[in-house]
């Protein structure tokens, strides 16, 4: 690929030395760019393409880092990536894996903080123009947030105080207008209204807030943006600068399908079409066909997300039943106490998360509805060990769920585990429960004597018990066959209840009983094997703990990963067996 | 007491038969019926005088509970309380602890969730709202949220979601004015606008989100409310009604003083005196000292509040360095991003909170603050084991904060330990650091050879080992003493760092103990006890925890939880002869 201005871009001061034909030039090349890799590696598309312009527009005009810019999410931060020294990572194949696809410290010092989840920008800029103004430091700080984040209630509480600040702060609306299509709520009638006044419209929440605003209708043209910055650059208050700009610019696939190219993997660059689609059976078939038969048997259901539907397939839902179907945007306190409402009044609320995001609503869990112990079910997807950023960890649910009072957080291993444990928590109302979507393939098994929230014993053997959680079932079951080629029959229990133990289970244990392992895909700190090791503390069973460690992972293999926390048979028996020897 | 008038309302369907004279008179014995219980048992004063009016006049005009009212925060609920047949417990003494402060569905089919935490109401009343909707119900569904709960991120995801229900919601935004004093956020402008235009000014942005709005300028005039009433009642689309009151009405001392009667101990109805004052040494003497010494010391502190400056004297010190102190008002996650862009660009934020409502910030605590690894100290008060309503029980931070990575939490002993602890946690730069103050009166001892985050021996035995967390060291030296007595040498060990163990000394207990013995005040599950547990599985060493159960307790007294969790000394002495019985 020939990008022969970005060639001469090693550093933002490079580009100063540019002019506006060049600018325009370097954005195609970037655009470019950008395509070429996502394509091949998958990642942010829309996102990146939409602010192409701006990015080189504001490092243009400021100068980083002395003046700052924040990204929210920071998944629309390639364009930066490449701008302050890191274009190897999109030139050159055998690098594409130096950088990560969010903002990262370690990486640059044109970076500040590690993000993922959304909402956070205003909050962290406005704490970084006070430590500049309790420093007399100088500089620009800059947050950029995009609408479909501007819902969350921590940019809310954020634009809040950010307002009162007496210096230079620059607030950069990103507004692609998606989330209108969508109708999330009242803030984006108001920001569709100030688009189409172009900015003009009396209605304007955000000088409500007391903001000095300025509106740019053509956030994708190079000329535009250049002036907008120049105008706001080194402003001695806070200022909302909103800027209209196109999710997907410049490439017709991105544009046409806005929410399928937000992320995508690998996809032919000519079509747009997904090069290896996944064809696989998948949990989602599964709960979609639970929701259907409990509409049929009556059960008042309603589904709520907040802004993931892609990864439940919800719309299909939505499709069949709009009048049951509730997509509140990026606001999951919102999603819980929502549904906690809902199920105070008679319905059976289900509520579609992913863990890592579901921490944003953990007071709405315990508050909301483990002291009012409303029967509202929420799905856990995401609830793994696997590569991945360190803002998107699936391992720290089980710390978070199991320990909240009248919440029974649940891990089947199975599809008709999974559908199970759904019925049970419809139809039941002591109080909430969530369950854990199970993340390695889909198995099935006949079900017989469904109890929920006992565990079930797949193998009867003694001195050793395997108990694995979920999605860690199998590998219970590959320990016992290696076990039982060593001649030491295990007994294999699937937990299925993590949050609150089975102590008749354990108990009986006790008898013919010297070890206990337990399996989880969480971290082990504040985990499952945690309650287990505190229920035999007084007594002679030993007990080992598979499990994560408790640390944000970075992009490690899931291989890797697996090996270090000894989560493989192998290594498991190797333990089992050393343990075994003491006790002799 | 002469209440003529309340003598007649057994429910509200009562109050329909009275005039406006009488309703007046109602208000008047109400008002007085409140002070002389509040002055006696202590409680929330000015919400609660702040709506008497507007609680007779939703009682008059509408049908509960077919039309259905939720209180956010529900701690200025009682006149509904009085006139929803639960009078008795303001009009008799020996029936003031029938009824908690908050709203409480166990004791009246007027009340929908135990609430205590802010910011709910909008969200749990639209929730309400849809299950009336899709089950073909009748009735009106209302909110009442205060100014101050309004900068809640939650309140804004709620309006948020809210102004696109197609049917009928009344939001009363009860504004009394006050967070305005501490001009906590921009929100704050736009109501004072409001409320200086009576309503009219072209700022509104209620209005900006989509709602149909109305403004009552004087909330505590009974004939003005009881129109309000009836002209949103039965409205077929949301509205907001904002409606200005006074907090602290009819009582001058409230009204002087707003902020001390927001909550208040005993008082003299006569001079609104304190009847009690307390004035023990405390902890906050303590942190105060540290934050000046620091200073000196040019370390860059700051000091952050979420709305709870009081437990705290924050005011103390923002009086002292108005440039580094920050209320965010009634906005918890706000207060730790914040923290975590002033800690990013070289500050030390302080956050002062209290564990139940830093709850709200969890997601905040781990992405913000543990991946990044930012310096931001946090103070967690209220970590106990003591009588209070559901929604404020002070024995789940243990369970939150311990398991996030990156983040360390201590809990000192003394006001030395104390100190010392804050002194280290601003100077280091590894990563977040929370402090449990202790809630048992102020303990002192020399400090030696500090390590923060090693475990300090006080007493070396053997065979048992007793580790007491924080606040229960001192039990963990009562039951030493009375272990001695019975010829038993335990060591008596101060943890200190309840996050991550300090595995060099728990090795080295194994060499000649058989008991460790954990206590600590939180919850068990998901806590300390579970971590040494697990630490201990593999060995033949055993372990007994003792905490609080996992559940919300309800105004038990301490000293009957205390005794059902067996944390007194004869109780753990009896449980740890039998365990060593077990081992012989």
């Amino acid at each position: 690929m020939e990008t022969p201005i970005l060639q001469r871009i090693n550093q933002p001061a490079d580009l100063k030395q540019l002019s506006l034909p060049e600018l325009t030039q370097l954005a195609a090349e970037i655009r470019q760019l950008l395509l070429n890799k996502v394509s091949q590696t998958g990642g942010h598309v829309g996102p990146n393409l939409g602010v192409v312009e701006l990015t080189i527009a504001f490092h243009t005009i400021f100068n980083s880092p002395t003046d700052k810019v924040v990204w929210d999410v920071s998944h629309q931060s390639y364009t930066h990536k490449i701008l302050t020294g890191r274009k190897q990572a999109w030139l050159e194949a055998d690098h594409y894996e130096d950088v990560s696809g969010y903002t990262a410290p370690e990486e640059s010092p044109h970076d500040y903080f590690n993000i993922g989840h959304t909402s956070t920008s205003i909050a962290l800029a406005t704490g970084m123009a006070v430590a500049r103004d309790l420093q007399g430091k100088a500089g620009n700080v800059m947050a950029v947030i995009g609408d479909g984040s501007l819902s969350g209630g921590l940019a809310l509480e954020g634009l809040n105080i950010a307002a009162t600040l007496k210096s230079n702060l620059i607030i950069l609306v990103n507004d692609n207008g998606m989330s209108i299509a969508e109708d999330h709520g009242g803030l984006y009638g108001n920001l569709r209204e100030l688009r189409e006044t172009k900015g003009t419209s009396s209605h304007n929440l955000f000088k409500d807030f007391g903001f000095d605003y300025q509106y740019v209708d053509d956030g994708n043209d190079l000329a535009t943006m250049l002036a907008a910055f120049k105008a706001v650059k080194d402003s001695d208050h806070p200022v909302i600068l909103h800027v209209h700009t196109e999710k997907g610019h410049g490439y017709q696939p991105a544009i046409t399908n806005k929410e399928a190219f937000h992320w995508h993997v690998p996809f032919d660059l000519q079509t747009g079409q997904t090069l290896h689609p996944n064809t696989n059976e998948s949990y989602v078939d599964v709960i979609h066909a639970t929701l259907e038969k409990e509409l049929a048997d009556q059960t008042p259901i309603t589904a709520i997300t907040a802004a993931i539907p892609g990864g439940y397939d919800l719309k299909r839902f939505g499709r069949l039943h709009p009048e049951r179907y509730f997509d509140v945007g990026i606001a999951e306190q919102e999603s819980i106490t929502f549904a906690a409402g809902q199920a105070q009044q008679g319905l059976r609320p289900i509520v579609f998360h992913s863990g890592t995001f579901l921490q944003r609503a953990y007071d709405q869990l315990s508050h909301d509805l483990g002291i009012n112990k409303l029967p509202v079910t929420i799905m856990v997807s995401g609830g793994r060990i696997s590569a991945g950023d360190p803002t998107h960890q699936g391992v720290f649910d089980v710390a978070m769920l199991s320990n909240i009072p009248n919440l029974t957080y649940l891990a089947p291993t199975t599809k008709e585990e999974l559908a199970a444990m759904m019925h049970w928590s419809l139809q039941q109302t002591d109080g909430p429960v969530a369950i854990r979507v199970p993340s390695n393939g889909v198995h099935s098994a006949p079900l017989a004597d469904f109890k929920p929230t006992q565990m079930r014993t797949l193998h009867t053997g003694h001195q050793v018990a395997l108990l694995g959680v979920g999605s860690l079932l199998p590998l219970a079951e590959s320990v016992q066959l290696q076990l039982a080629a060593k001649h030491i029959d295990a007994t294999v229990i699937d937990p299925r209840n993590i949050s609150d133990l089975d102590t008749t289970t354990l108990a009986q244990l006790k008898a013919d009983h010297q070890l206990v392992v337990t399996l989880e895909e969480a971290s082990l700190s504040g985990g499952f094997g945690e309650k287990v090791s505190r229920y035999y503390g007084d007594s002679p069973m030993r007990v080992l703990t598979f499990g994560a460690a408790k640390r944000f992972n970075d992009r490690e293999t899931t291989e890797e990963l697996l090996h270090e926390f000894k989560l493989t048979p192998d290594q498991i028996v190797a333990d089992v067996q050393a343990q075994l020897a003491t006790l002799k």
